[in-house]
C-alpha cells in the first residue's frame, strides 16, 4: 500500500495485516535481551510449567504485532513521530508455532490546531493468532504530516 | 536483589536499575526487526533529517528499559503474569551513545479478592538519559504471588 497523509484516514477504517510465526528460536533471542525471565527462555521448567511450553515476552508480541503493521507501509513517509501507546492488554499467551496477525481499526483523526501541517492518527490493535483468538490489544497514537495543500 | 511476594511491595517504594547503553548496530538490528522505518535503519537518511542521526525505536527504548527492571530480580519468581502497559509516552528521542536507566516507583498493590493467592502490582517508570532528561514514561501492571502465609 502507499503512505498516507492524514487526511487520508478516517475513522473506522480497517487494515489487515500480513502474518507472522513464532518459532522457539525468536522468543529465546528475544527474551535473552529484553525479558529474561523464566518462562521466556527456561524450555525444560516452562514444559513443566502452566502453559507446557516457553512463551513470547509480551514486549515481543507488541514488538512484531507493530513490525506487521510498519510493513503495511501506510505510514512509511508521513510518520513524524510515535507519542505513545495506550492500554496494552496482553490477553493469551503466545506459544512457539503461533501464528499471529494484527487486525487495525482507526479510532482518532486529528489535526494539529497549532500545526497545520501535522495531526494525531490513532489506531486501535486487535492481534489475533491462528485459531482466531486475541491475544493482545493496544492502541498506538501517531503524528502524521497532512497534505502540503491543507497546511497552506 | 531478593525475588519479593506482592505483601513485600508498598506503594512509594522507589527502585533505580542499572544503566544500559544504546549503540548504533544495537538500534538498527532491532529495526530491522521489528520496526524498520527510516529513522531507524537509514543512518545516512537519519543524518539530514530532524535529529542528525538514527533514532531508536520506540519499542526498543521500551522493551530495554523493562529488561533492566527485569535485571532488579524483585519478581524473578513471584511473577505470575503480565497483564499490561498503560500510557507509554516516547517523550524524547533515543540517539546511539544514548544510556538509559529506569526510575521505578510502585504505585498501587491489590491483593485480589476473589484469588487470595494474588494481586495486582503496578509500577510507574521514568525512564532517563545521561543527561537525566526523561525519555520515555509508562506504567506496568503484573499479577504477582502473595506470600503463602496470607493466603490461608
Amino acid at each position: 500500500m502507499h503512505s498516507r497523509f492524514l487526511d487520508a484516514f478516517a475513522v473506522g477504517d480497517v487494515f489487515m495485516t500480513r502474518a507472522a510465526t513464532f518459532t522457539e528460536s525468536d522468543i529465546v533471542d528475544f527474551a535473552l535481551k529484553y525479558d529474561p525471565q523464566p518462562m521466556h527462555i527456561d524450555a525444560h521448567g516452562a514444559a513443566a510449567g502452566p502453559f507446557g511450553s516457553l512463551i513470547a515476552s509480551g514486549f515481543h508480541t507488541l514488538s512484531l504485532s507493530f513490525r506487521l503493521w510498519a510493513d503495511l507501509g501506510l505510514f512509511a513517509t508521513t510518520n513524524i513521530a510515535g507519542p505513545g501507546l495506550d492500554e496494552v492488554r496482553w490477553q493469551k499467551p503466545v506459544l512457539p508455532g503461533d501464528t499471529i496477525r494484527s487486525h487495525c481499526t482507526v479510532v482518532e483523526v486529528s489535526p494539529s490546531r497549532s500545526k497545520p501541517d501535522r495531526g494525531i492518527l490513532k489506531v486501535a490493535f486487535d492481534v489475533r493468532n491462528q485459531r482466531d483468538e486475541t491475544v493482545l490489544t493496544y492502541t498506538i497514537i501517531a503524528m502524521l504530516r497532512r497534505k502540503p495543500e491543507s497546511a497552506e
